[in-house]
């Protein structure tokens, strides 16, 4: 408490507030699978199960989603020299808006190609997946602002990471207004922002390009 | 077992107690949201979400708590040099009480603004917040009072921690007494003193006081 | 999978194993909550709670004797130099049995002062408790026949942990044999050895005798 | 994100990924458990709960999966000497797969001597077991191919684990030809594949040769 923010108890707290957050990302991830039912219907199974694809699509897009999520964090506590007070409480809201995702995933799937609540389901689904991106970016703009990265990180590197955080959510906003006439493109939207979140197509370009040139590694 | 008290292996025990006492917190935490229930009225699907307020309210009061006790048990861990027998089976009642949280809120949630229960499920809500609370004190008193905390510690930072945690059961105590007349402001209160234990107002202070003096930084 | 025995991957792999087992006592520990359920009787909340206690005694023997073999585990992985592939199989066992508590510790609260199944529920709830043990026990076992214990460990000690494993296996045996004539007793027995195995008796009476007698400390 | 595959960088994502995973592979391996239901038949209860064996089969068949899985995980990690952003995403589809496990499980054990959809199901089951396998073997086989394997390590290590991994998944093709006609037989032999990744045949072999051959250590 009283001494929470200074030099060696702030390192500290980095290692117990990962461990922590680790466990929470690791549990919300794992809990979604509760949110998939077992289809009642004995007579067809494999139609029963296909026509359950909005559950499927909800565990897909919340499932990279908060992937996404603990990638980046794992990125932002890495650079990181030390934590203070409010940065901790900001990261506890990140934790509650990523413990919430579940719900939000599971009302989406149920009233996707409903005739009724469906406009309002995939828009509550997209302001919490579009929380849980604000959250992130909030934790690593007030270590930024507040001088608590690594001394030792070029501004270049710091850069990179605020330039990676921030377009998604001119995504979702996109997302969010389109889901207001088209609810299922939306969540297809949703599920796009997710995976251009958590594929590396820079990497693959050269894991591609270095096969290509033989000459060049 | 035999060996747990003494030096080398109650240091060992420090950093497994952290770990065990972590997972706990963030499945506690984390398992908050499976009592959110979808609406099964489809008609109008905004109003039946909002209707479910008592739902949400919960989830953050017992989200904010458990966040609240695990910055209180990280401090005090940090602050113990190592760990005895004893101080493992407080911390284990200690985990059962967090635990066992979701199930109180779930009751709060369903009888809040009910006809009759209300009152018994408010205080029922109250008392297991208030012993989570009592817990956490019971773990710092008994390490401070059996030479558990760094020795390089001075007595004014163990003060400090004194200080910090023993007011929170005042609150809780108007609360509880609140309840019985008027249960949903025991809630509110509840809210509120999971908040004052998780917002840093003297660091915000701090920050802010930063900001308009120029010169300070 | 080849190395996996041998020096120096050992090592590591008892930190893993450590870290992989925390994870399953801490959720298992935790899991045990959703099998309370809210009252749905909604005329006398109170007496509907009270009525309820079978599931809150399950609770609390599952809960103390998943603490017991934590504890357990912990004193013994401490005191293993290294694990070799069968010790890691053997752990393995022993976590599935413990995943597998809720569901007799659920079946025991619901049959219990039940006119039929209530003998075959508490004793199906005994023969896990007592597998838990037996799992422990056999986890111990391995380890000091097969050297993976530390080499600067003294013969006492290792004689000590296995006089503190090995006599609730006889409680167990005999709470077992009460549970055919009267289950609810049998229950007050396994909350007994839980708590036995859990409350450190000895440290509480040296503390207690450091207090009366003053000039020992 | 930006340096996430470089030296230092790679290393400390290496702990966080290893955190992580064993985080979602102790969760999924214990919420097995919540697919197990209480039987409601009040009038029999011994042979209820021996009629809801394939409920039980199937927690052992998919216990024992993630269990393999975890321990094939446990010596990939170990042999890695960094992570790259590429490997991240594979081990992330490798915890989504695992995660989804317990829904094709309880599916298996709802629809098995089913006279409709049971073939659909323990197809629908064995493919799930069959991907976390393949996720396995391309974690490690990508590994390899880019070089994040330690440089200590001898080539006949590297080929002994591939060697090792390679094998199941001509058992899980059998199984599923199999299961097409016999769906329980199929069953039976994903419990078997199982099993022969976990227990140590080779481990035990030596540990009895050593007993029967008392010269030999």
């Amino acid at each position: 408490m009283a001494a929470e923010g200074s030099g060696r108890a702030g390192r500290l707290l980095t290692d117990r507030m990962e461990a922590f957050s680790d466990g929470v990302f690791a549990i919300a991830i794992t809990l979604l699978v509760l949110e998939i039912t077992i289809p009642a219907d004995r007579s067809d199974l494999l139609r029963a199960v296909v026509e359950e694809w909005p559950v499927y699509l909800g565990y897909l897009v919340s499932f990279f989603t908060i992937g996404a999520v603990w990638m980046a964090h794992s990125a932002i506590t890495e650079f990181l020299d030390h934590v203070d007070p409010i940065l901790l409480r900001i990261n506890l809201v990140l934790l509650m808006v990523v413990g919430l995702l579940p719900v939000p995933t599971r009302l989406m799937a149920d009233y996707l190609q409903s005739s009724s609540g469906e406009r309002v389901a995939v828009t509550i689904f997209g302001l919490v997946l579009l929380s849980t991106r604000l959250m992130v970016l909030a934790l690593w703009q007030y270590g930024v602002r507040h001088d608590l990265v690594r001394p030792d990180l070029a501004d270049e590197h710091v850069q990179g990471v605020s330039a990676k955080l921030a377009p998604s959510l001119g995504g979702y906003a996109v997302a969010l207004a389109v889901g207001l006439i088209a609810p299922l493109v939306a969540v297809g939207l949703y599920l796009a922002i997710a995976l251009y979140l958590v594929i590396p197509f820079r990497e693959i370009a050269l894991v591609i390009g270095r096969r290509t040139r033989p000459g060049s590694s």
